[in-house]
């Protein structure tokens, strides 16, 4: 089988469990089949989710002809609708953008694509070791839950993170001052070194699970500094705050049908230059061009981007071989384990108990949920984020028992009603052949100041996409189109 | 080209300049071509180095058909004999062996290959910031240079590494007491916490050179306690000194004709059934059997033994895709960053001066040399370890700005002589296709914890063999052996 996508679907009225394949004919029906794919163009571009279909696209506007090759039977990449029917969708992985993501704002204004505001209104809900309560993100801890027992550390790990971001370069974080020194350090270290109370590192694991699909223990601290610098544009520096709240932060708005709608529109204007099932297994260049093998299609060419997740780029042969610093890159820089999980509801019944939908939880599979309900209010849809150690365990659970565990859940966190969805819905995105892993790409401690002004080095006719290689909102879908239209500049700048 | 073999040697005697093939003609005469490759066995060995080579052999042995498949043009792996002409040898892989390593010693002996001491005798050279000295490695320090200046330091970090390495099981470090712990700090910044000159820093970095490949920052302490109780066997503990030292250390001992000559007497007892120049592509397995899918050939079998780098193993297609964790965890093992240069004498004159050819250095592109003279005791050779940050940089000067920083190093070690060599070499293992960097896998901080478990968890018919699924002696050939051995009884077992 080419793709095993391990989503499931069990809408309970009609009792149907589909396939990703049956789901994706309902809401891709715009893709492009194979067939008669070109064998030349000036540019290929490796992967049609928004970094690649945003190279081609940029490419396609400047007069380059180009053939994009994907290896699903869908464009996308990590944003993918779920279709619940009736025309609502849910959205399986991308699905929020906020202020200062600009270069997505303007590509969704630019393909028709409308945004509508998260639902954030009311209070939230946390629950820890001490039990459950509920606050306003008006406060000023805004989306963190302002713990009384860890206010302290709280305050001073976002207030310290915050101002050492201030010192990482975007374009070259192995080039801070401190690099050596941050990156020799886990954030999980940093955090027990500089925190008080130890429950602190639990509700630390709540905001890594779902940001980067980890555990503190996995992640550099220069990555962090980096992705916290990274989280805001040329002009209004990132903080962890723009990261990780709703109220003006990363999740303030969604996209109306679906993230992946963008990426469908584009790829209605590619046509034929598009062409699906077509996963990429070689790459060749020599002083004259490039050949693109992949399976059922070979194209030749002038310059080539390859817009995958890192890992995935280094399982492709090259000839020659690449540098090896890059291929030493591709061993290390690996993806997330986040898996988000969804259930429906005829109502969004939290609204009518003053609840945003929005919860955070130091316990059980789930660390964050959020209202994911269509613009027009029905049905209630509410989704959770299960990563890092959480998603391994959750995994080794059966199907009857994850879903008994989100459901047991969710109650705890909006009341009993919870217990009786209408449809339930997962997407293990660590599974998924062709991603391997959500949200990003993971530097653990040593490999941005060993490996990182690799990342996105071009090397001879090969450029490299992918939110993975942008500078900012990297992890996100403005950094895949910003690295997209990077590519596109760089390929324009060689042809 | 299958195999972009970067090994340099220039024999200035003769000018020549020989690429990897020309040389394994010489030094595997004995290594089976293919040609009429058997379709069908009861196991399938993907990868020809002492691990795949072990298990096939015990599986012969017990019975079992079997057909090898190997990559490149020639079988070892990590080990590979250099002909430097008139039967000497110089490795440019793996090539000592020491007390405990009784797996590896059992199998020369049973291959008929001897074992002779490494040259010992003299004294140590040992170069940093604070200018030359010599010293005994017969001290109380053993092969780790007596710094007077750091030596308070490097008493408290080797006691200290031993004792913690007695915490953490072999078999399973991430259930080791305080695993999480451990694993969220990396050696560098538990070394920047626990010693008190800063200049400790680039001794401790001369040291995971050689080791790992790697700086500190790059290695989860957790790993490298791992290592530390690795380094012995299972009735004699491992310690930092059995690991590190020459002298009833793990480079006590050389085999004679190189270590790869019991890969090659192996491979001569298979005939047919080992397949050069065949990288297997894919793996797919049934309720009923194995298709293991080469370049050329497709075998079908019982079972299936996969006895290359994770990394590597990683790139393999799997049908059904295996469970994201093991996919996970090849996505962050990647492979060390070492290369060996070697320069050839008419004679070894650093005998003649009470020198051992042993070296260690805080500067320059080296970090340890050793004496690979033949046991004849010419002509003289030694070798030099270059990892990490340096191996890094070494790689992007011109060949002769390595040849030149090379030599120049060396007569600093070992006086002026060492400038005029007969002969210089070198061996990119990080750019070589089919390992793809040495010594070993890493685990950075987090891997062991969240993935550690499935370092060598059978996954229906795929078994796993290869250095880092040891428990004793991971990064060595005793390791490979081990791994080999298990391997082999575990699908003798599934048979």
């Amino acid at each position: 089988m080419a793709d095993r996508d391990i989503t499931r679907r069990s809408l309970f009225g009609t009792g149907a469990a589909l396939g990703a394949g049956a789901l994706l004919a309902e809401a891709a029906p715009s893709a492009a089949a194979s067939g008669a794919a070109p064998s030349t163009a000036d540019v290929v571009v490796v992967g049609a989710g928004f970094a690649g279909l945003t190279a081609a696209r940029e490419l396609t506007r400047a007069g380059a002809s180009v053939v994009v090759l994907e290896a699903r039977d869908r464009v996308g990449g990590r944003a993918y609708n779920h279709e619940l029917g009736g025309g609502v969708i849910s959205e399986a992985g991308a699905t929020f953008v906020g202020p200062t993501q600009d270069h997505v704002l303007n590509l969704a204004a630019e393909t028709g694509v409308a945004t509508f505001p998260t639902y954030d209104t009311g209070n939230d809900v946390y629950v820890s070791g001490s039990g459950r309560q509920t606050y306003s993100d008006t406060g000023p801890t805004g989306s963190a839950p302002p713990d009384p027992l860890l206010l302290p550390d709280l305050t001073t790990v976002i207030t310290r993170l915050d101002q050492m971001s201030t010192e990482v370069p975007v374009d070259a974080p192995w080039t801070a001052p401190k690099a050596e020194e941050y990156d020799r350090q886990s954030l999980g270290s940093w955090l027990a070194a500089n925190t008080v109370n130890p429950d602190f590192a639990a509700l630390a694991a709540a905001a890594t699970r779902p940001i980067f699909g980890a555990e503190p223990r996995e992640l550099s601290l220069l990555y962090v500094l980096y992705y916290i610098a990274a989280s805001g544009n040329e002009t209004t520096p990132g903080t962890f705050e723009r990261n990780f709240d709703t109220r003006d932060g990363a999740q303030m708005w969604r996209f109306a049908g679906g993230s992946q709608l963008i990426c469908q529109r584009i790829a209605d204007s590619l046509g034929d230059r598009l062409v699906l099932n077509a996963p990429v297994r070689r790459i060749s260049q020599s002083g004259t061009g490039v050949v693109v093998t992949a399976d059922g299609v070979t194209v030749s060419a002038k310059q080539v981007v390859v817009a995958i997740p890192p890992a995935l780029a280094g399982r492709i042969d090259y000839q020659p071989l690449l540098p090896f610093q890059r291929d030493q890159l591709t061993q290390r820089f690996g993806q997330g384990t986040l898996s988000k999980v969804a259930a429906v509801y005829p109502e969004p019944f939290w609204r009518t108990a003053g609840l945003t939908g929005q919860a955070i939880s130091t316990d059980g599979p789930i660390s964050a949920t959020f209202d994911d309900s269509p613009p027009e209010g029905g049905p209630g849809v509410v989704f959770g984020f299960v990563g890092g150690d959480r998603a391994r365990g959750f995994a080794q659970l059966s199907a009857a028992d994850r879903q008994a565990a989100v459901l047991d859940q969710l109650s705890g966190f909006f009341g009993p009603a919870a217990l009786s969805p209408t449809g339930y819905l997962e997407t293990q995105w660590a599974a998924e052949q062709w991603t391997r892993g959500c949200p990003v790409a993971l530097a653990p401690p040593g490999l941005l100041v060993s490996y990182g002004e690799w990342i996105r080095r071009p090397i001879g006719r090969i450029h490299w996409a992918g939110t993975e290689t942008s500078t900012y909102w990297a992890g996100y879908m403005d950094g895949a189109v910003r690295s997209g239209e990077r590519a596109a500049r760089e390929v324009l700048d060689a042809l």
